[in-house]
C-alpha cells in the first residue's frame, strides 16, 4: 500500500496517481495530507502536475487544498487552480484570506479571472455561488451532425465538467434556455435526425438567488447529473452538478447534527477547530441552557418542605427528568430529520400529533409499569411508588406533546428547527416535569396534604 | 399552481407532466400522493405513460411507488416497472410483499425478469444490489467512429441511465474491465482517435459485496458520475449511480439521526410508520436508558442523610446533571458526525483528546463561575456555593473526557457510533456526576463531616 509519504519521496507523478487510486477514501487522503510535513508539503505541490491537481485538489476539504495552495509560488497555485472546474477553484478560493484569493485570481488568465470573481461576487449561500459557468450548449435549429461539430468547437479549449456534460442544453442566440437534450440521446440519435425532436422543453431550473440548500435538494429530488441556473430572462448562467450538491448536503447535515447535539455550528471541518472555537461554539447554548434549566432549582426551592417531609422523592429526579428528556428526544430528532429532507412541515400537524400521542400513550404505560417496579424496589412504600409511577406517565405525554409541536411550529420560521436539540428539549422537561411530580406528589402522599 | 387532484381529473398526461414540472420538491409530490383519495390513485395509474411512470415513479419514495403499483393491475403494473431504470424497480419490488414482487417480475418480459431477479439476489446492504446492470460498454481496439457505432447498436433497444451514460467502460472479450473513457470526451474527440488514447486505465472500482455505503462514499468523495462494480475477475456486473448513492447516503444519514436520538431506525419514512412500529422502535432504548438511570436512585439514598441534613443540595440536581449532559452531548454529536463522514477515527484519539480536553477546560471555567452565581442567587450559603461551582466544573470535565472517548472505540467495532446518542451520554453522566456532587459535599460542607 502506497503511502503519500512514500509516493512524494520519488520524482515520479505515477506514483502520486497511483496513491490517489489506493486510497480512494477521502478521510484517509485527508489524514495523510494533515499530517505532511511541512518540507514534504511543499516538495507534493511542487510535484502536482495540472491534471493530477484535478484529481487531488478536487477530491479533499477545499480548507485542505487552499492550505496547500498556500505552500506553492503564486504562480504555481495559479497554474493549479486553472486545471480545476471553476465551482470547485471557487470554493477553495472563498477558505483564503481575501488578499491571497485576489493575488491568485490576478495570476491566472482573463477569462478564467473573470468567470471566477463572478462567481465569488455571488452571496455563498446562493445557487449561483456554486455552478460551472461552462455546459454543453447548442442552438435549436439544426441536426444531431451539425449539433456534435458546434459541440466540438465549443470545447476543443477545455472540455466542460463532466456531470454537467450528461446534458446538452438548446438555447437561443441570447443564451436564454429553450430545452435540453441528453448527451447520450444526441449521440446515440441516427444522423440527421433534428435536434427539436430530441429536445425536452419541460426543465426543471433553479435562480441565481435560490438557497443552496433548496437547490441541492432540486437537483438530487429529481435525479439529475445537473441542474441549470438561470437568471430572470431565463438566460442560462451556468449548472450546478451533482457533486457539488452532494457536498452542500453534506455539509446542511453537518450543521444539523451540530445544531442537534445543542452547539453552533462549528464551520469548519472538525479537525481544523481550534479548542477555542469549540470553547465559543458551544458555551453559548450551554448558557443559553443553564439558565433556562436553573429554574429547576426555582421549583425544587418552592417544594422544600415536600422534600425535607419525604426526602425520597429526591431519589426519581434524575430518572423522571431523565425519561422526560429521552421521550421528548426521540421525537424531536425524528421530526427535525424528517422537516430537514422536506418529508414534514407544520401542515402535516394534524397527521404528526395523533400519532405521536398514540406512540405516547403506549410508551407512558410501559414507562408507569416499570417506574412502579423500580420504586418498589426502593422501598419507598406505595404512596411514593404511585406518585412516581403516575408522574412517569405524565411526564412522558407532556414531553411528547412539547417535542411534537415545537419543531414543526419552526418550520414555519427563519430558525432552523434543528435548533430544537436533545439539551433543549431536556431542559424544557426538567423544570416543568418537577413541577408535575410534585403536584402530584401533593395530591397522593398523605404527609404532604395541606 | 396545478396540483396532482386536478392534473388527473383531465384525461390528458400533459397535465400530469405539468404537474411534475412544476412541483419539483420531493416532499410535496409525496404529499400530494399521500392525500389522494383511492379512486384518484386508479386513476393516476390508469394515466400514467411508460414515459411518465419513469418520471414519477423515479423520483418518490419507493414505497409509495410500490403503493401505487398496488392499484393497478399485473399487467400494467409491470409495464410501468419496465420503463423505469432496473436499480429504482429493484428498490420499489423490495418494498412490495414477496408474492406480489414474483408476480409482478413474471409478467416482465424474460430478459427484464432475470436482471431483476439478479439485483434481488444480493444482499440489501450491498454493492450489487443498487447497480444498474446496463452501462456503455466498448472493446478497446477501435477508434472513436467505430466506438459511436459499437454504442448506437447496443443503445438501440433502451438508452442506459442517464448518470451511467456519463462514461463508456472499455472492456476484453469477457467484459473484464480493462478502463474508462468519458462519453463526452469520445464524443468531442477528432474522428478517427484510437480509443486507447483517450481511455483511462486507473479506475476506482467496488466489488459486488462492497457496503453499499462505503460504496456510496467512494462514489461521492471521488465526485464520480457512476461508480463500476466488478466481480473477483474484474469482470463489470454493472455501476451505482451518484443518485442512487445520494439515496444511500440519505438513508444513513437519517438512521444516524434516529439513533442519536435514542431510539432504533424506523427503517420506513417517518409518514409511513405506525404507532405500534414508533413505541417498538423508541421503547427499547428507553427502557434500556431507564434501568440505567434508575441507579441515580440508589446513588440519591446512600447520600440519604446528607440529603436530608442539607435539603438545599437538591436544588441543583438537576442543573448539575442537566450540564454535564449537554456538555457530552455537544461533544458525542459533533465526534459521530465527523466519524460518519470518515473525518475521525480511532486512530485520531491523540488529536482529538487534547483538543476535547483544552476546550472543556475552558468552559468548565465558564460553567463553574456561572454556577457560582447561581447558588449565590438562592441564597444557600457558601459551602453549597462553593460545592455547586466546583462540581459543576467536575463534571464538565468527566462527561468531556466519556464524550470523547466512547463514540471513537465504537469506530473500531461493528457497532454504529451513532448508538452514542444525547440520552445515553446524560444517562451515564447522571449517575457518575451526583457521586462527584456528592463526593465534593461531603468534602467541603462542614455539616456533612464525618
Amino acid at each position: 500500500m502506497t503511502t503519500l509519504a512514500s509516493a512524494i519521496t520519488t520524482p515520479d507523478p505515477a506514483a502520486l496517481e497511483e496513491w490517489l487510486d489506493e486510497t480512494p477514501d477521502r478521510g484517509d487522503r485527508e489524514r495523510q495530507l494533515r499530517e505532511l510535513a511541512t518540507p514534504d508539503r511543499t516538495r507534493l505541490v511542487a510535484a502536482l502536475q495540472p491534471q493530477l491537481a484535478d484529481r487531488l485538489l478536487a477530491v479533499i476539504e477545499p480548507r485542505t487544498a487552499a492550505n496547500l495552495l498556500t505552500s506553492a509560488s503564486p504562480a504555481t497555485a495559479a497554474g493549479l487552480l486553472a486545471a480545476l472546474d471553476s465551482d470547485i477553484a471557487a470554493d477553495i478560493l472563498r477558505e483564503l484570506p481575501e488578499s491571497t484569493a485576489v493575488a491568485l485570481i490576478g495570476a491566472l488568465p482573463p477569462a478564467r479571472a473573470l468567470v471566477l470573481n463572478g462567481l465569488l461576487s455571488w452571496p455563498p449561500d446562493s445557487a449561483a455561488a456554486h455552478m460551472v459557468p461552462e455546459a454543453l450548449v447548442i442552438s435549436k435549429d439544426q441536426d444531431v451532425d451539425s449539433a456534435l461539430r458546434q459541440l466540438r468547437e465549443q470545447t476543443a479549449a477545455a472540455p466542460v465538467d463532466s456531470l454537467a456534460a450528461a446534458y446538452v442544453y438548446v438555447v437561443d442566440d441570447d443564451r436564454r434556455l429553450l430545452g435540453v437534450v441528453s448527451l447520450q440521446h444526441l449521440v446515440l440519435a441516427a444522423p440527421g435526425t433534428p435536434v427539436t425532436d430530441l429536445t425536452e422543453t419541460d426543465i426543471i431550473t433553479v435562480t441565481a438567488d435560490t438557497d443552496e440548500e433548496v437547490a441541492a435538494r432540486t437537483l438530487t429530488d429529481n435525479r439529475l447529473a445537473a441542474l441549470p441556473v438561470i437568471d430572470e430572462n431565463s438566460t442560462l448562467l451556468g449548472v450546478i452538478t451533482a457533486d457539488v450538491a452532494a457536498d452542500i448536503v453534506e455539509d446542511e447535515t453537518t450543521e444539523d447534527a451540530e445544531r442537534q447535539g445543542g452547539s453552533e455550528p462549528l464551520d469548519v471541518p472538525y479537525l481544523d477547530a481550534s479548542p477555542v472555537r469549540l470553547w465559543r461554539k458551544r458555551v453559548i447554548w450551554l448558557l443559553v441552557l443553564f439558565i433556562a434549566e436553573a429554574y429547576t432549582g426555582t421549583v425544587l426551592r418552592y417544594f422544600e418542605d415536600e422534600l425535607d417531609a419525604v426526602v425520597s422523592l429526591a431519589f426519581f429526579i434524575p430518572l423522571l427528568v431523565g425519561t422526560g428528556g429521552n421521550t421528548g428526544t426521540q421525537i424531536t430528532t425524528t421530526l427535525v430529520r424528517a422537516a430537514s429532507t422536506g418529508e414534514v412541515g407544520l401542515r402535516d400537524l394534524r397527521k404528526v400529533l395523533p400519532k405521536e400521542l398514540s406512540a405516547a400513550v403506549m410508551i407512558s404505560a410501559t414507562m408507569a409499569a416499570v417506574g412502579l417496579v423500580r420504586a418498589w424496589t426502593l422501598g419507598v412504600g406505595w404512596p411514593v411508588m404511585i406518585t412516581v409511577s403516575i408522574s412517569l406517565a405524565a411526564i412522558v405525554l407532556w414531553s411528547a406533546l412539547v417535542a411534537s409541536i415545537l419543531p414543526l411550529l419552526l418550520t414555519k420560521t427563519r430558525i432552523d428547527p434543528a435548533v430544537v436539540s436533545a439539551p433543549m428539549i431536556a431542559t424544557i422537561v426538567d423544570g416543568t416535569g418537577l413541577l408535575i411530580y410534585f403536584m402530584i406528589a401533593k395530591a397522593i402522599i398523605p404527609e404532604l396534604g395541606q
